[in-house]
């Protein structure tokens, strides 16, 4: 073989950015074509996009230039949608053309997972995007501006958010911070708003350690959040969601946050999955293909007890770092390296100031854990793009 | 009868706002109980609407309150809803509540007139209060929001005027000004979105000089938006609009600007009325009630031609003056005076820094007319609340 291998990459996530940059680092001159390919030409920050959903920062504040961020000189950035994945004929079809690959790596990110319950997939917004977060916001401020004009539809103030995990709790934490704010610019009584947030598990932020998730859910509450734990949702209509226990809760805006499954393409192109992810080998690769390596969402990773690691941003990092090295070793013939997760912590912010979390043993709340969550974001941000991109980004609060 | 007369003022706009501030002026201590009644507890600025409907200003320039305006001392305020007007009893029936009066100032308001179109009144929108222009605003906005999650529904991008009248052209140049800024917060290509302005008469800006109206037309048509004069709306539909010669125009954004006609309380309290209004006597009276004076949209004025003066704000605020001096003359039994308008000009924003005007015999166009939407603006602002409001709501551009 004399041409250079041709290294391309799905997905601009974390998974896929971390890859690029790591590979911009470790590959020599000439030593492979690397392709980055991403629908939008921006990352975004998905760990940050509860905060522009409920309108209390800026979209722009969560998304970054892809072409900020990689070397042009060493990637190449094609901006076009993945229709179909060709493992067989080592082919990926865009939109709008075709690219052919030595090495693959899919880091396509996930799709909600609805769990089969009625019109959430219909009737439901999620979290996942700059696109989706700003149609969130935008829709919520639009309930309070028709509310005046039709003050007898009060379901239009209330506001039903599924799922009390990581996204579901950091998203109703900012939305009750904004509520008071829309309520003075849209003339409105704040005690005819309501949040209910609706988790099916016995607890909210389920296998988080139990005095935290108290001390979040009391502040929630005390911010006006409505938690009904332990209800499951039985079916969303365009007239608000159905609860256990036969409840119709009546609600303008229903967020659905209560999973994430892989990208249906995993599916499509062949791969076994389960909820739609790869269970990748302890190098990251799709089993059966020495060539293709999966991150992110896309990718299932064991624990030490057998139990799949959560999706998160913090993993999906470091299986980017392990990804490029693994890339560099196939591509010399050396050996490769073992994906181990190493967790540097947990936080999950309630709005302004506020947050909760874990970092090794240490449990944390209030100011102290709120400036952790920031630390996290800055560190992120200096990873991807040095000090540069933490100044122009970094005041994220 | 020893008690002292009491006037009631219904409607905050501009005849009864400068009405109520004469009053505080030319009455005596205890010679009248005043009382205003307003729906709202500030009074708007309709003449600016255009600018926070359209978005390029923010609708609290648009308002101010009404405390700050009166001195409470001397006019008693009432936030409430007329619901019924009886002049036989003397009597107005408030939603909570009952006034009596021995002078009654009408001041209500108008409402859109539709001409019987079929839908308009149910799928148009229409720049009539604060609260119908942040739902404007925000629906606007929403459209862009919507189209990034459903871009195969290009409709969402088109926006529809009915009317090319003052209100129509003023905001349409608001609009075309504001459509990039939107294009470029939602990342939407601006060559997908379309603005219509359509109009039934054979011009727009119908009365207004031609020269003056090819400049506006031939500057908005640069700026983006599409007329169709001479062509009228047949049926508003949840979809669009459809227009003469059976073209039917997709939009998710319908505002009709078409006209006004009179508060339909003063039909349900037995008044003649033409197009809603009542025909007052020289004296601002509604005839047969010497204690009943009307002022603004509810009120019909003949010019010597014998035509009716369009409803405007130049002309609202001078009939409130007049309809005070004529109050108090009343009270005391001197002679009234007759109300004679007075054409100060006029002038119609086209957008940021454009504008077209006629000042006595003065044509006008670009910064110059600009400019003198400026200074009248400013003036209506020092007539009602001296130099302080100037100075806090001055900057309207």
């Amino acid at each position: 073989m004399s041409r250079v291998p041709r290294i391309v990459i799905l997905g601009a996530g974390y998974g896929g950015v971390v890859t690029s940059l790591r590979l911009q680092k470790l590959l020599n001159y000439n030593e492979a074509d690397v392709t980055l390919v991403n629908k939008h030409d921006y990352h975004y920050i998905t760990t940050h996009l509860h905060m522009p959903a409920a309108g209390t920062d800026k979209p722009d504040n969560a998304r970054v230039n892809i072409s900020s961020l990689i070397d042009e000189f060493k990637v190449d950035f094609v901006k076009s949608t993945v229709v179909q994945i060709r493992p067989g004929e080592k082919k990926v079809i865009l939109e709008d053309g075709t690219l052919s690959y030595d090495y693959l790596v899919i880091g396509l990110g996930g799709e909600p997972e609805t769990f089969g319950i009625p019109g959430l997939k219909e009737y439901a917004m999620t979290i996942r995007s700059i696109n989706s977060v700003r149609h969130i916001r935008e829709h919520i401020e639009y309930q309070f501006a028709r509310f005046k004009q039709e003050p007898d539809r009060k379901e239009l103030l209330t506001f039903v958010v599924g799922g009390a995990g990581f996204s579901g709790i950091e998203f109703v934490g900012e939305l009750a911070d904004r509520i008071p704010e829309l309520c003075k610019e849209f003339d409105v009584d704040p005690a005819l708003v309501h949040i209910y947030n609706i988790e099916a598990a016995p607890t909210a932020l389920p296998g988080f350690d139990p005095e935290l998730v108290e001390y979040a859910m009391r502040l929630l509450t005390d911010k006006g959040v409505t938690f009904k734990i332990a209800t499951a949702i039985k079916e969303c209509t365009p007239e608000g969601v159905l609860i256990a226990g036969d409840e119709f809760i009546k609600a303008g805006t229903v967020i659905w946050t209560g999973g994430i499954r892989g990208n249906h393409l995993l599916e499509d192109a062949g791969f076994e999955t389960m909820r739609g992810r790869i269970k990748v080998d302890e190098f990251l690769r799709a089993p059966g293909y020495d060539n293709i390596f999966v991150t992110g969402d896309c990718s299932l990773v064991m624990n030490p007890e057998g139990r799949p690691y959560p999706p998160t941003a913090q993993i999906a990092t470091q299986q980017g770092e392990n990804c490029a090295f693994n890339l560099v070793a196939s591509i010399r013939g050396n050996a490769l390296k073992e994906f181990a997760f190493v967790n540097r912590g947990t936080v999950a912010s309630l709005g302004k100031g506020e947050a909760i979390g874990i970092v090794g043993t240490k449990k944390m709340k209030g100011g102290t854990a709120a400036l952790m969550k920031k630390v996290i974001d800055m560190r992120y941000l200096y990873t991807i793009g040095g000090l540069p991109l933490v100044v122009r980004k970094g005041k994220l609060r």
